[in-house]
């Protein structure tokens, strides 16, 4: 089960609130690259981990814990950016506004128009579990696949674009409290890209390929196994790199290449059935409708 | 531009049809871990690939292209597993059915019911872009950051999930047909799993961590970038690995462990603004509404 | 503005429950080829319809309005054939459910597999605005364009896929109340098809091609605008028919046929920027990093 | 920040492994009814909660925190009630459970068309953040509106469904120890209920009506605002109740109903203009195209 | 079933057309406080609604007949706001709209920068059923519980919303036409949620909770029914209030507070099945490949 | 199979990049009127079409192939138009920038309020499979129903709906290559929309309705087959045309018109049954509960 501390996991401050940045910061929170996503993605990875032993299973626990943490300082940051956004032609001011500056922070009528309009509208000025569009985080991003180092895999691929994400944070805004917000989170990024793999290594590294290493590869069609297909149409070069020649990476094979014809034949489904709701020509050549 | 031809990249035959196993492969067509997120994965990628060079850019090219002929195995596979499927009431022998056997095949009531009601209703028995459960494909999932490096462990990740499902395809069905047809796609995930990890060993392996690795990492919070950080509440041991002390994997660091302590303020969102729509109490304590 | 009549538009009878054929009603409300849809596309057309005259926005009102009628009827149903549905294995009888009867009706165990399991856990044995396999109703499928033309070869397709899935449902059922309800849909389904097509005559048929005859043809570029394009990628013979030779549908041209080649260049984007959180060698061959 | 314990709030226990009452406890986790949604709901109102004091952020966030561990509770019944589940027909003893028992627990190929394929394909018997019926959860069911007292209707709403779908799970299964795991539940979905309703009441109850009380209700046409609107169309008796007469709940004005008439004209859009996409008759009667 | 007039509930005029205000109404027509899922919701409430009388069916007819005008009076507001939208730089004045007015009404190209983008691709300048970021309706959010008390208060927690969405569009605006249609929605959000509130009280009020009343409460945990639970981890004071401590809202019971410990295990699921597609290693200890 | 070409279909050149474009042809490539959508749905017609012979598979695959191109050169087309976006403040000469030019292709910090932050954010300055407000395609849009004539409607609907979308992009753009690139594409949904109709007129025409023909008319319920439904409230003069009188299209029958009187009763679906989770008034109108 979980607790909670009322203080947050790293100092959250913005000197000039920016309703813009606001928006940028929900990608960073409901996101494919979000924090939300490797939340839940850690917390369902744990729950379900099946193995002789806990293992991994506890790790997932603390840093889907750390992450809950994560989406707690990005939401406080979206309120505190959104902090003088423009609400209405009445406030006072705001006809000032609009004539006034450019750039964030003084929420003028131009500042509207890049913000989400559901900051305003749904909300009252705070985060909501979407991304930098508006659009709702959607759990089929859960990637829990009770094979763990499937799973560990994800959780690279979930880091890696978390982390460009959080990147190009960092370069799109100068205030100095969002900076060292997002310095720290940044960091946490990298440790979590090198913590899951150590995990890959612990589980044998390349040599535990493929997964899931847990089927027979003699069941699979070999001759395919280690084959760089081509499907260019007219001789083209074909790629060549560390893939097409050499050593496979998991030292079981040899990388190939070349250009490939199909095996298959044409498919013909046949004749659809009478009850299928299909056009009569569809269920014989004669198109005569059934009585 | 691209061109097709009519005969299938590997033959697909039923020997028995099963509509509970045309439910199951359409996962393989419209889940998460199917062939259109890989096949659309790798487009997006190709065609927004930037570099000095256009290297991977073709390689990515030939294997999505590859992978349309896959959507196209699966879905021949999944209108032929439908060949008998249950209809109607009316259709001749359908009341034997009823009594009849359990098993796939000959189209009983039974059937029915672990069908997805879509490949009567909404196709014609045949097959559609989504899942197992009927969920359609939603491109959230196409996953294309702008960073290679990035991008390749996404493939990664897409392929050793896609391999594991059609493994459990493979284990789930006892049809020949369906086993060779899936002997060549496992075989075909083995290749792309080594040939994404191979485009990473190309790029540096561990040695270009973290990604992206063109932010100067001086910009972080170092100390946070090895740290596993603990959240168990009452002094529990941490979790220990290759992850919890040693060298990093990126080889500029050190792993270290430790339970953590919130550095940040309880945050203080301050009164609500008059015109934001909040209750009256939250604009100021009396909760004297605004006139 | 609207009005409601407490009586159905037509009588729903159910003789014997069937919490399946409950199951693929659903297609009929929340489906993609379902009443919700046509209803309120017809409604949002009717609300955006642009023109000298209000000429089509009444009639799209009529039918609009008639919809809600067949959603009422087909929530009606869907309850009507959740009578007995199985909900708990303490009800009387229950046991000996299990063990009975295959068919519908009775509510054994066997059925509850069958069954959407939200006809139990959320709605209480009722209808819901998703489709056959619990996927909600998604409003991306109001198609409502702006040009009239084009939206109703919308409502066309609307009402031949809608059709074609009533037609299933009665071929599905063998109830004689549900039967009844049906043919009176596939009327009115046969009228909506009818209607809108010759409200396209109206507008001029095929002569009022191609949508939108606002767009000067003269900027297009015509030489490919009754050509069929070939991608064979062998010389395969291209397919022959109506659409491959002699004059267009619209009149104003004349089809041909051929194979195509490529006519732009290999696309190449170049280097990717400093701060774009690509890796260091996509902004510079030598992979150095940006200090 | 967050903290965890490796052990689970409630013990959670299942005798008999029922793989259809493992998609049923899905709703529970991920259906709109369920637990990730008061989870992040609850998060979310605390982080956005802005008032001149913290007064009920730390209620939020205790409660939030408690359900964290009811979707672990309920993930790990998911799995221990697939323990035994349907992989493959290879499976030793699977050939007998086929003619064996229809009820759970031992996996027969009946089993499967009842159970959610993903469970087998995608989790490798475990949870995810989805429904019942396969659906993902999507997380534009958050409410978080910015009024407080707005949120405490949501929350109420959200378990009043929460513990009508726990009490059906609890009639849906004889298990004892998923039942006692239901009867905890049930408790805290009753206290739940409870203590919004006790915000609500600290906030003024009925008395701080209409939501939200920050809005001058002289701005609104009160005339309309206590008028319980009759759309039937022939003079049909009007709906009586508590609502159509006597004081208002807020004290501030008196029901009434009454049929209404229409109050606006027929909307007349006017022409389509020229660059629009609209077909030529849109935008001018005689459908001359543009030139 | 249902009739319709031509003429709209309520004037809807337009004096100044504003295309972002546009974007900010579609909220109140698809987003998840607006009014389709309002409408569909009453609708879906009333069709499903059983019980020994129809008590309530009408009266939530009347108000769902009653939202269809809502809809249609909002979808002719956005509407009439895009009547001058920028469609392109060739219309004749367009350049000096360029240079022009910042605000509304004359489609500067900066306007178009906070228009939503398919008011000018997909609908030629009419609104469409999604919300102010363009997000479709999901109908998920038509809550119908099958349980009228759960119902009553999903309803009155959608007009809490709805209102506070039609005050946020109140302030944003300044065109009088748009000030007078929102000022009669506005009352009438009044009139739904007391109109949903008297309902409840005729239903019992809190005396009838905990919702469902047709539970036995003696089978749930009942020495957890009126328990506030901390989760703070340090020993942190407990929030403090109605909730804490005193009678409970239903009478039944006593508020008390505490600090909770964990009463479950650590689960443990165990070793992954041979054939489950988990890695060797999560099947038996020593990782050695099944065979 | 499939094959490719490294080289495009038609050329691309962009002049002056423009972000706010690069947002605006999304809507071609992930809208629901964009390529996505038609590639998809001329693949899964091709893959599931059943009839005697192959007729229309090859056309359709012909056609879905060519529109894999056209996503390309799209994708292509986002990627040159995004080329000087505005990233971030450090950038040399951003400051200038945002004093600078209101107009696209100079990247000022106006102009990142009308992109795609996901542009920026999550892809690195590239094109994704979502439209111009960032929302995902949905496969849900790949209408294939079996019936091929239904299939034919749908194409054409798919594109006439697609012309108006490259229409209104072709006006909203003055870039010499990007009018070059739509003026193709023109052309080639010109030749779309014919070819479809060709196909429908080889199955029949007119005289092939109602679609679908192999369900025996005599089974619908005819008197409603021609009847144009009127459901104006009091007496208002119904919509006359085409549809009103007259020989209907497919010249079985003659359109009459009228206004309609509910046939059906009002429904009544009685007492809730004890274990549903409903109240206990549903259950008995005493509203005792059970025991």
């Amino acid at each position: 089960m979980y607790y909670h501390d009322k203080q947050l996991q790293y100092p959250v401050r913005v000197e000039k609130p920016d309703p813009l940045f606001a928006r940028q910061l929900q990608q960073a929170i409901g996101g494919v690259e979000g924090e939300i996503r490797v939340c839940m993605q850690y917390f369902f990875q744990a729950w379900g981990a099946r193995g002789p032993t806990n293992k991994y299973r506890d790790l997932l626990l603390n840093t889907a814990t750390e992450e809950i943490g994560h989406i707690e300082m990005l939401a406080t940051a979206v309120a505190l950016n959104l902090e003088n956004a423009p609400l209405s032609a009445q406030e006072e001011g705001a006809a000032d506004k609009v004539v006034g500056a450019v750039m964030g922070g003084e929420g003028s009528r131009q500042t509207i128009e890049g913000m989400l309009q559901r900051h305003v509208l749904s909300t009252g000025l705070a985060a909501f579990p979407g991304n930098a569009e508006g659009v709702p985080f959607d759990c089929s991003h859960i990637y829990a696949s009770g094979n763990l180092a499937a799973d560990m895999y994800c959780n690279v691929a979930a880091e890696t674009t978390g982390r460009t994400l959080a990147v190009r944070l960092f370069n799109s805004t100068s205030d100095p409290g969002m900076r060292d917000m997002l310095h720290f989170m940044i960091a946490r990024d990298t440790m979590h890209q090198q913590q899951w793999l150590a995990v890959i290594e612990e589980m044998g590294g390349a040599a535990a390929l493929p997964i899931p290493n847990s089927f027979d590869q003699r069941q699979e069609h070999q001759r395919f196994s280690y084959f760089m297909m081509g499907t260019g149409r007219n001789g083209d070069p074909l790629p060549e790199g560390r893939f097409s020649s050499g050593p496979s990476i998991d030292g079981r094979g040899e990388f190939y290449a070349g250009h490939f014809e199909p095996l298959g034949e044409e498919p013909m489904l046949g004749a659809a059935r009478p009850l299928s709701g299909a056009q009569a020509e569809q269920i014989n050549p004669t198109g005569a409708k059934p009585t």
